[in-house]
């Protein structure tokens, strides 16, 4: 293998053991010592690839993403049948939001992932430049496909783009707490956010 | 001071020192002699009034709680100026709503302390019920507000009350996390909730 694909691989397999802690027991007062155990590796090693906790975590958020918009794509394309047609914006915007919920098990560690992130972030001004940084993006991929939406007559004319985009990836985010936290169900997440969705689309 | 009173004072100084922790570094790794140290006591003092890290937690997230509804209602009497006139709906919910939201230093304490209990909760079986319980009650509060809004016919009717009341927790969730992370202001955040307020009440 080459040594940089090695070097990625390594420390793939060295995220995967963070998201397996993070997926049962949290990461609340986890060490690099304890993920270098659940990796089976020397403490050593894993320093080797990581020199901190926080920079582990980014690594492994930001993987988790990739892999997150990876199945999003897929369902979309499951979903839209005739490939060389434009996806409609309204299934785009639903299949993302929808795979950013809790639903599966892969989602779920995402999401678990996405909790002990958030709890360092904001004490760490470091760290929240990863959300600062990446949610705006999303807002305005979503902003995008609302005014696509609205050029075809789908979204009212008289709503923002941007604050439309906004309250929806804040919907989805309080929808994925209140799943985690077994408040609801996954299922009653998505169809509140199903419902949200008809209001927008005026239907 | 009567023993119960005094146990509870001494409870209250030892939640206070949790929250300067929580809203500075935060909770992640905090020790109970951590939090013994700040509050100036004894690790044992410390466990004659909390055996448990989570222990702490629950009481001081109640007790912030307590603090948040307070101010909340301080809020509410400050708006409703005749008293014998029953408080519009519209405004209690309001409020209730931008109580919860980051919005000055106080309700930012509630907030990070809420975080560092949603951090561990999605972990701990005993720590969710504290929100399996809150949560839907909170829920029907709205719900009853957003039926007494139906009933003085600023609601459409075609709205499903519990439904609405969930969406609106959730979304002032997800708003409060985008503060904290500071990928938007507090005002941004309040301005959000108004719009899908706006919308809710048909105006």
């Amino acid at each position: 293998m080459p040594k940089k694909v090695d070097h990625e691989a390594r420390r793939l397999e060295i995220a995967e053991a963070l998201w397996r802690i993070a997926s049962t027991r949290g990461l609340d007062g986890v060490s690099l010592r304890d993920v270098a155990a659940e990796a089976d590796i020397s403490l050593g090693r894993l320093q080797h690839y990581f020199r901190t906790k926080d920079e582990m975590l980014v690594f492994a958020l930001r993987h988790i993403n990739v892999l997150a918009d990876r199945r999003i794509r897929e369902r979309i394309d499951a979903v839209v049948s005739d490939l060389d047609e434009e996806p409609p914006p309204r299934t785009v915007l639903r299949e993302c939001l929808a795979g950013m919920l809790p639903l599966d098990d892969k989602s779920r560690v995402g999401t678990l992932v996405g909790a002990a992130y958030f709890a360092r972030a904001v004490h760490d001004e470091r760290l929240r430049a990863e959300a600062r940084e990446g949610i705006p993006k999303l807002a305005e991929f979503f902003a995008g496909l609302l005014r696509r939406a609205m050029e075809r007559g789908e979204v009212s004319a008289d709503r923002d783009p941007d604050d439309e985009a906004m309250l929806l990836i804040s919907l989805v985010d309080g929808l994925t707490a209140y799943t985690l936290l077994e408040v609801h169900t996954p299922e009653r997440a998505l169809s509140l956010l199903d419902l949200h969705m008809a209001r927008l689309f005026g239907r």
